[in-house]
């Protein structure tokens, strides 16, 4: 696969060129990612027939985007970043240094620094940030037949010309057509005739978490932005949200696991900035975890008493923490996916409470069975005058118990969140696992003492 | 917004299908679904425009397109279905009982049939269960003018016109162009000369998931499907990919927290389903549990001698299963999104191990603090002849060590799964804190030995 790399090494440009031109430019991209020396990336980046290059440029990781800039002249430079949409370039000048923004804005034309100028104002998470400006654009009035004909004459600069978007004088948005109904009509029909004045828009300012939910619900392939005057001023395209989706799902899946959102990728991010992000919700959950020791304290005469009960405190705590995330993270996944509401709170709790009995029975049949053999093999000694079957019926009782309790904190908490307008990822296996724990212990202590003799 | 329900029950049908005709369909799916009484969806179903029709039942729920489907004649049906893009009727016949099946099949025209059995036949989360069968065709022989001829005459029929595949005399695919490029060149070019020949495509048989990877990796918007024989057969767009995505996100979901996957969503799934998926891994986990209530066994003495020991097993265990989850799941995140691969392994581990020792080192300080301040207003008291200077040390040694432990099983157990071809994702938090619960009672009980004294 390391074609381009010994080609360099033996300075077989031309026949390096013909193979750059057979490829697609993601691939190259990822061949180029995998030479280590700078001066040859930039070599093989200057192969490159030029419209590829911005294509290519664009797929790059940034810390390759950076390495490339830094080896190439101004010029060459300005035609990558002309060439490439605004959006990629945008998306590619957020993650560079302050001077190597200045040299590009230096060097770029009139037209695509405005532009770039004006994309880099918009908040990072933003759609405005997600936009690209190079868009096909209506007037109402025209036929078919001249749209058509504006299309031949603009398209190549576009970034899409699935669908068209018509606007008034005011370059307000009034209406959207396809361009397979533009294809499809006669001639002279009017574009006000066959456009669909039921936009599905955003505005810039709009959180691009919502913008991706938008696309799924109306499963649109792109979407056009408007600032606050209703004045069209963008597009987003699908293949940006696809990105977002995979983000906000990354940023889910790291908060269910009690840990902050890093930025980069995990190989980019530094050693300090993880820890950092790891060690606050660790020290949330530690120092909670003392009500646990408490519980454990209060109850010290109990297990001095029945010895054996304290080997089964991690398995009784491990089972409810494992019941109760199973319960919140189904809610939280289901909630992000928007198939419950906080409405439905009664509705989940009950088939929660339903599910618990199933499950909470099953596992306390395996466990009572369990204890048995491993007393019968003598894994587990009991002290004279105690019975193993009132303790193994002790330890499963508070597994049932214990799993109801799970599996209603685990489901009502993310719920909550949610109407409370907290993020209901947060709610996730770690912060149940603390609550269930203290939970599972006071009902294993008020089982045993109520069911063990002389214990209190 | 319950205004749909509102004029059916006044009877105002000609203001309702005013009212439907200005609304998007995915909204007005969403509204239909509201309609508990069947009568009345069927009611508001019948006043949509007839094109909007397919469109609106496209986006209804399953259940909600069986209540429809027994509420309509043979003929609204066969002209549903012949108006619906094959991939969306193939969606929704997936989901049907058998005796609807059979009626939309023996409604539904010649080739409408013909196309919708093919595309039954295969495999549920294959490539071509995603394709559609109405896609663009061009021959390279054709001029651009021809080209956009025949686009006017029959793209209403097509469910993407942004891109437009090439094919032989035997229908094999032989490139690409797209409609930007075609609309944007002269009239007499040759389509062969402005097509791309390196065609980015899906086999049939190809993991569905595959193929989203294939959609994200090349930011392609549409795939064509060639068959072993490499015809072109159909094309997948990509908003039926980004379901796939949310899919493929939500069963790693779950896997993480110890659930098989449920097909459906979580209020469509019944109880006896949600507990079956559980249950499994429950009973795995509290089977291996055994182990740690073992450990717990053989040192009874020691917790004996030294009761305060036992209070803090549930802090140590969480902390310890909560940071080996952080690590494994960052893991996970990164195999799935391609930022890491097993080749990275002693990168990972290294990178963990920095981060462990700066996270172990401040939950450690933060746990000797709290152990102190518990003690001076009288949470904690010792026996005499024990140091709580001394049992604080034991504590937050064992807290960096069972860090340094937790984060290096996290890490690494995902990558060897990921290398022996098992799905990483199982190999998250549960999984993960049983074997660190055992490992961090190990370290506890071997550092409380060695450091206080009259203990062994």
């Amino acid at each position: 696969m390391h074609e381009i790399l010994t080609l360099i090494e033996e300075q077989s440009f031309t026949k390096l060129r013909e193979v750059l031109d057979e490829m697609n430019p993601a691939d190259i991209a990822e061949e180029l990612a995998e030479i280590d020396d700078d001066k040859s990336l930039v070599v093989a980046f200057r192969l490159l027939p030029k419209e590829q290059a911005a294509e290519v440029f664009s797929y790059l990781e940034p810390h390759e985007q950076q390495r490339v800039v830094e080896g190439i002249s101004d010029k060459e430079l300005a035609s990558i970043v002309n060439e490439m949409f605004n959006d990629d370039a945008v998306d590619f000048m957020e993650e560079m240094p302050a001077n190597i923004v200045r040299r590009v804005l230096c060097t770029a034309d009139a037209a695509t620094r405005k532009a770039i100028n004006q994309l880099l104002k918009y908040p990072e998470s933003s759609a405005g940030s997600l936009m690209t400006t190079e868009l096909l654009r209506f007037k109402s009035e025209w036929t078919v037949a001249q749209a058509i004909d504006h299309v031949r004459k603009c398209c190549m600069e576009l970034a899409s010309i699935t669908y068209a978007f018509v606007t008034d004088d005011f370059r307000h948005l009034t209406g959207v057509v396809s361009m397979k109904e533009v294809l499809g009509s006669e001639d002279e029909e009017l574009i006000a005739n066959i456009m669909d004045d039921d936009v599905i828009f955003a505005y810039t300012l709009d959180d691009q978490a919502d913008v991706a939910e938008r696309f799924k619900k109306y499963d649109v392939v792109s979407m056009p932005v408007v600032d606050g005057e209703s004045r069209l001023v963008g597009l987003i395209t699908i293949d940006d949200v696809v990105d977002v989706i995979e983000d906000e799902n990354t940023e889910d899946i790291y908060k269910m696991a009690a840990m902050a959102p890093i930025e980069d990728s995990y190989i980019e991010t530094s050693v300090f900035q993880i820890a950092r992000k790891r060690v606050v919700w660790l020290l949330v959950l530690m120092i909670s975890a003392t009500f646990t020791g408490m519980i454990i304290t209060r109850f010290e005469n109990v297990l001095a008493k029945v010895a054996i009960l304290t080997s089964f405190i991690p398995m009784l705590m491990d089972t409810s923490g494992n019941s109760g995330s199973q319960a919140s993270v189904s809610i939280i996944r289901s909630l992000v996916l928007g198939e419950v509401q906080f409405r439905d709170i009664f509705k989940v709790i009950w088939k929660e409470f339903r599910v618990s009995i199933l499950v909470g029975t099953a596992v306390a049949a395996a466990n009572y069975l369990r204890i048995l053999i491993c007393y019968w093999i003598g894994i587990y000694t009991v002290d004279p005058g105690q019975s193993i079957y009132l303790i193994g019926a002790v330890v499963s009782l508070t597994l049932v118990a214990a799993i109801i309790c799970a599996k209603f904190v685990g489901c009502t908490l993310p719920l909550l969140a949610d109407k409370c307008k907290l993020d209901p990822a947060l709610m996730a296996s770690p912060m149940i696992t603390t609550i269930v724990d203290a939970v599972s212990l006071l009902v294993y202590f008020a089982i045993a003492s109520a069911m063990l003799p002389g214990l209190f």
